[in-house]
């Protein structure tokens, strides 16, 4: 595999990383070049879309991106883009994040984005490899071993259950 | 009071106008010169940061943006204006608008908006004209005059009570 | 383009066809092949798992499913392949929908899904067709067409707004 | 009363065991030969179908199944099984347990199972008892006597109220 | 099979019959011998403690109770009984039955109720079924009917889908 | 009994009477004198307060206060007079009244009001009567009545039920 | 004051005296006389019957009853008298209380009962001494100054701020 | 800039400046000349009036009102005042401030408020600037400084990530 990037990772504040951080082994350990970007709809306006805008033509295939509260970034880039959104609603100090949900869920007819789940870091990364994986034997492959990893490691705890 | 348009109503679907009409009447009404635009952030996310970068110097003074589902379009004009912006939550079909309200209460720090309640539209004019009037003696009188009518609409009320 | 299954539509009712309606016709208009199924997580369990397990050495690259209430069709699809499964909640006699949405949101570590909205089987078409599109030019150049006419849409509706 | 497992306790992690030993304590009290079994019905589907379609064939007459977040496993075991499943949600890092609730309250028509309360391992317990002691004197008597201990454990709290 | 009741059904208004004629057209197709009871834990107390109490001596094996709202009695029939008590909520005019389930499902420790889906009436009546089909092969075999029913009924709208 | 009025209810439009006629006829119907108030905390502050701060003093004994949305009318005049006011939080087009619920229940500590049911005249009226019959034994006698027919009508229902 | 009781709490379980303690000292303070209780609606129902039945005619005016999760005490105590019902929902470890809410609120018509705050065992005396202030002149002029207490402590706070 | 206060920022309690300090200190970083008043709507209503009448004929142009549970105080002051009453829903017990949102959101027709997130003190502040803004060259500049500021703290953010 060469090193271009195929994964983006957006997060709108530095320390949201400590959620992402499980995407970021996921693809790693998948070997899939990805890159981690600092971005804000809210507060940075300019330099998310100039990112949102640029992202197709860089050969990233697939986006992901995290956000709280009124979390409007995945949606933004998904307005500017046409490469899948999957959109990461990070646990808020309200609701446990159910107002990242809502934020994200209903979009509007045509700008469609993927939720996973709340602080889902993990799960957004094997989503974008199955999508990557559709063209990519490598990457392909690796989620089918990823698939029998789980069924081995329920097998596992099944064997050891203690009462 | 010239004809400088003071007040914005922005929405992202022309259909969005049932419900702010009651703002439209009530600017109207006070003869405050205004706009109504169609903007949408999703699906057409140039033209809302044009229109949401001009509103400004044109010497508009309070911007109302209604909204539903993933509601991010108020918090998107507010992301590129520091004029005032007044938020609607339109009711949506998934739980009454809570989606609505959920997508504009959190905005993170630094980018407010100002929501009003659900189908509020009439609620966001005459908070425009609240604000308006701390610097217009005319629409102040006018507030002042509509609070009036507001009791004297409760005591007629209250006096045609019949069991 | 070949006829080839690209994408499988599989629902619980043959009555959710009147939801999913909109992404049979999202399809067509791209000329992407696809299928329709009707299968039931609950009700038809043996005859799911057999469409699951095969749906991917038949060539299909994408599987949209809708569920409501206790809906666990998307996810179980998921637990038996690794294509790109996209979640449509469909909205239920219950809360509107939001049971159908917890039931798919919170997926466990390791089998993703990617939700859209309540009953938003047109958004689950064009992310599809977003996933199809990063290795079809064909569809990829539809999808960017798609985006132009969303913002010609607005362009229409901004002009026509009268008073 | 024989060794023959009459009660089967199913929860999709090891780590679960930690509420439901509530409910081991329980059967363990009444002397009901029971199993405690790790199952996921989306990381180790076949196992867990083997699983639920076994169980009735081995002479157990109720399925404790407890699962959290998109909670499909008391569901898929009712999918494949006659026997009666006692569904507990487990509370998630979500809405305390509101989306593990929800993904099994609104099973579809033909599928039942019998959702307790979150975390509701020992009630989930009681209840197969009472089903079992249907047909079994000795645990019938044993219910009953749970339910004079229950009245008159708040009889001595009652006894000793000081202010 | 003789005419003894085996399932007892409590509704506390004649109108609710109209949700629960459907457990009665499920017990009446399984030829299960059952009644139907109006009673109410907050306007009739006394009577239902009565119902309550003798329900078990009179050989009946499974009580099916719906309530609304501040929905109560399928909790105060399981404090007077050990039968297994299956509870129906039924939706009412305020957030479609969530008061009703919230009034049912997180009963105390000691007095377990078995909650089925909102206006469950028929699968309310499946799982009485089940579990008297624990020990009457009759039943039993009827249940494992309605199973394969079910699966025929997807199979069939399976073959009909028509785009 | 003598013509003091006893009971006023309170509410912010005419219109809320549609509802409120339950307590209306109720309070007729134990020939309790009442009168019916239209005041509103926000449209006529000046007016409701007079009234709050009045009606002790006017011999009433229990305010029975509706309304719906940012529901504050019940709370208000719960400031301004130490009678006990009875809340009736009336179902509005947001949440099913939701809103007006959780605008009622958490009053500070110092200043309760009693909330009853959604739309729950007749019950507040009851609830008023019940308070007013403690040192009337006319009011007491036909709430031992009410309590009566209550139990009366169940039993007419259980009569009743035709499959 | 003589030294009849007058109020009467009733709580499930012993140690929710931890909560309710601030109704205690409340009705302390008024020199109220009064009892606490430990009953519950669905493991001791025998006791909490003859107790709901007999506290009329010893003399009490209002009774106080705490309840958590399927909270069902108030509600049937309130079912075998017709003395005024004070609810306290008690937060629970389920969306902070609001199953304790929603499972006290919508009580059926005929038999009110009155919801404070949750965990609102102060507010519950309060109410209570309201009432029983109706017609005893020493109450009823600790209210009035409670209240004058609650605006000195306000007018206190208020001078205090510092920056 | 004189010394005129332009701001009065208004809350329930001392206690409660812990969280809106964040709006002093953004209003002291701004230069604007500020007040802080505890006022309650309940405890004590009269002071809270003459608060609400007079904040505007002493030169205040905006109020930043902050309450939690039954959140009326906001509400209340704009039943009083003509001014702009920015709301900032504190985050209570129950249900992280949900209450707290909704007792502000849906105030009726003709009392609008201005809702922002909740704990958002700092927000409302900056809202408050913006309004004044309008007819401040000085307080404009530093909004505009501060948008600024917010994206080149992202761009540091951005230029720091390390995984």
């Amino acid at each position: 595999m060469n090193n271009k990037v195929l994964v983006s990772i957006a997060m709108p504040n530095e320390k949201d990383l400590e959620v992402m951080l499980e995407a970021v082994k996921m693809l790693e350990s998948f070997g899939i070049p990805f890159e981690v970007v600092v971005a804000s709809a809210h507060r940075s306006p300019e330099e998310m879309i100039r990112y949102a805008k640029g992202v197709k033509e860089r050969g990233i295939e697939v986006i992901i991106a995290a956000a709280s509260g009124a979390a409007h970034l995945p949606g933004m880039i998904a307005a500017f883009t046409t490469l899948p959104v999957i959109a990461v609603p990070l646990k808020s100090s309200f609701l446990d994040g159910l107002d990242s949900v809502l934020s994200m869920l209903q979009m509007p007819v045509g700008v469609p984005i993927a939720t996973v789940s709340i602080n889902g870091g993990r799960n957004a990364a094997i989503l974008a490899c199955q999508i990557i994986g559709l063209h990519n034997d490598n990457i392909s492959h690796q989620i089918d071993e990823l698939k029998i990893s789980l069924s081995e490691e329920v097998a596992k705890q099944a064997a050891n259950v203690k009462l």
